[in-house]
């Protein structure tokens, strides 16, 4: 049987792909080398159309990584001297936050509940902390924090270094990066492509500020993906070693299906598809909506309390072809998260709900 | 024009990839959960032909990465407190060398010339070394270490551990696991896939020094991949993050595929091809083979220099649908670099060979 995946990553592959796949496969971008001018291309290509995806200017550069995670470790390597600030209400803010300590950085928390969110006014970043880390969207609570509360803040905080993790949002969310200086995400969420790849955007100034961490204060910044040295090599779009071509190639292929579209009616289309899935959650006996705040609310993760046992609902969805996901660790068995990504339309959402009436 | 790639990596797709590659999009395998079951059982199959494939004893995990150079920070992070040896005969035995200067390891250097290669009695490990790194196959200039050569030199020093870059040889070289602790891979060499997924396998040896260096000596493993968290998930083949599943799935088949073969045959099929190809260097007037000693040249990557420019037979080649290396670095204009991986039969190196003449 062929599913609809509304899992919130890995999830529905972006029905374009297969065909952008053929053509990478009779193109042999398998086999070419990432030194050559093909390579480049694609890599400038990317690069493109993702800045007219998400408005990222040219103060800013674009790196490809192994994956999201990877892009903690190296964010705190490059960019953290002494302490780091984490807002943390979920299992992915929490280990961003659980990364710092591992890497001995005196990181400052400021943590919620799971389930609720964050506002401009109630925080206050800690003196001494060199950089901000901010979750647009905890994927295992379906909690957003809005993106004009991130730039309220950092109006307040002008000097800090701002990194939002955009990990199963982007493209959604509409960040300033006159106020960012720092996100990143993963392909297999909201872009439509199976796992393998971590997109990592900074800006100048943190590329300064590992540059002088390095050189002038002798500290390990990694060896691997070092900002200094991805940027050194992005300016011929080039990468410090072997990257994932085929990727890199997947991802401007369908970010360029995502302007042709445009971003403004991508938002749109999201925004409508959770206006669908919360005004049945909120109407339904069967379920609620797990996050009380509406402006607390994600658009392209929904979390519901079931009354049921959740694997029931998700077995008889299953039976029906559509794949929903378990609640996160401790509840998983009362609750279901629906991914609303851009692969899925709001005739398949409409049928979600359909199918999760029954 | 469909190309035949000798490129020593990215190189030539095995046929068969294309087939796994329908599969694994009719079975979805790039929108399933890196929690469930399914890819708990691909993983384990990976595992099991891999362990099959290499000969790999239970004391040694598999692992995945990004890549094999986010293998050599991580085995310094995880294995090495203060001193390591390094082998060096060309560009990426250097880089390994280089990666660990830069987390401020006291790093050995044993340099030999570009081209040369090392052979177990003139080594010399310095007292404190807690990690001699060898390097298989330097990619860079077609130089060979005999795994012989590392299992003598592991029995003359059997308390250090032993590391070794097998990128573009695995699986050709014959290592024994009871002696070498850890060694990785990349698999857009020898196992004909796209880049994008690195091969880790270590002991639980490296695993003991890793759990040491983090708890009793408190010092920073990273925070990514780290050793002891990629073998606690490893227990129940699951990843500390999301990994590329859908290579993981395809490096699994193919790895099957070679089974099918035997290592036995791979090897001979290798070796052959390689005769084949020393032999039509060592006997033209406008080639020669790059590395003077045979006991020291790779079967997997064969360099040669060439009398006219290497572009022009370069450029030749192509024209005729085959795409040979060029040299690495300074050599690039007078040398060219031929891989000889299983998925290149002996028709087409003939037909490459038949090529070169002309």
């Amino acid at each position: 049987m062929k599913y609809t995946y509304f899992t919130p990553g890995p999830a529905e592959l972006y029905p374009t792909i297969y065909e952008h796949l053929q053509t990478a496969i009779d193109e042999q971008i398998g086999s070419i080398s990432h030194r050559s001018q093909r390579f480049r291309d694609i890599y400038k290509f990317a690069d493109e159309q993702l800045r007219t995806l998400l408005s990222i200017p040219s103060t800013h550069g674009i790196f490809f990584t192994g994956s999201a995670s990877e892009v903690w470790e190296r964010i705190l390597f490059n960019c953290v001297e002494h302490e780091s600030f984490h807002l943390v209400n979920g299992s992915f803010s929490r280990k961003f936050y659980d990364y710092a300590n591992a890497l001995h950085k005196f990181a400052h928390l400021f943590e919620k509940p799971f389930g609720e969110g964050f506002d401009s006014t109630e925080i206050e970043v800690p003196d001494y902390a060199e950089l901000v880390s901010l979750t647009h969207n905890e994927t295992s609570s379906g909690v957003q924090m809005r993106p004009t509360e991130m730039h309220k803040l950092k109006r307040k905080y002008p000097k800090k270094l701002f990194c939002v993790d955009m990990v199963s949002s982007a493209p959604y969310p509409e960040l300033d990066f006159s106020l960012i200086d720092s996100a990143f995400f993963s392909v297999q969420k909201a872009f439509g492509m199976p796992a393998g790849l971590g997109v990592w955007i900074a800006s100048q100034t943190c590329l300064e500020k590992a540059e002088r961490l390095q050189k002038y204060d002798s500290m390990i910044i990694g060896a691997h993906h070092t900002l200094p040295t991805l940027w050194k090599h992005y300016q011929t779009f080039e990468t410090p070693a072997t990257p994932n071509v085929l990727f890199i190639y997947l991802l401007g292929k369908i970010v360029e299906d995502f302007n042709k579209i445009g971003i403004d009616t991508l938002r749109k289309q999201t925004d409508e598809k959770a206006r669908m899935l919360y005004k049945f959650l909120d109407s339904s006996d069967a379920y609620e909506p797990f996050v009380k705040q509406e402006r607390h609310r994600s658009q392209t993760v929904i979390v519901a309390n079931t009354k049921e046992p959740s694997a029931t609902v998700i077995a008889r969805a299953k039976e029906a072809g559509m794949v929903v996901g378990s609640g996160y660790g401790k509840l998983k068995d009362s609750q279901i998260r629906i991914a609303n990504f851009p692969a899925v339309s709001a005739e398949q959402v409409n049928a979600l709900i359909e199918q999760l009436k029954r």
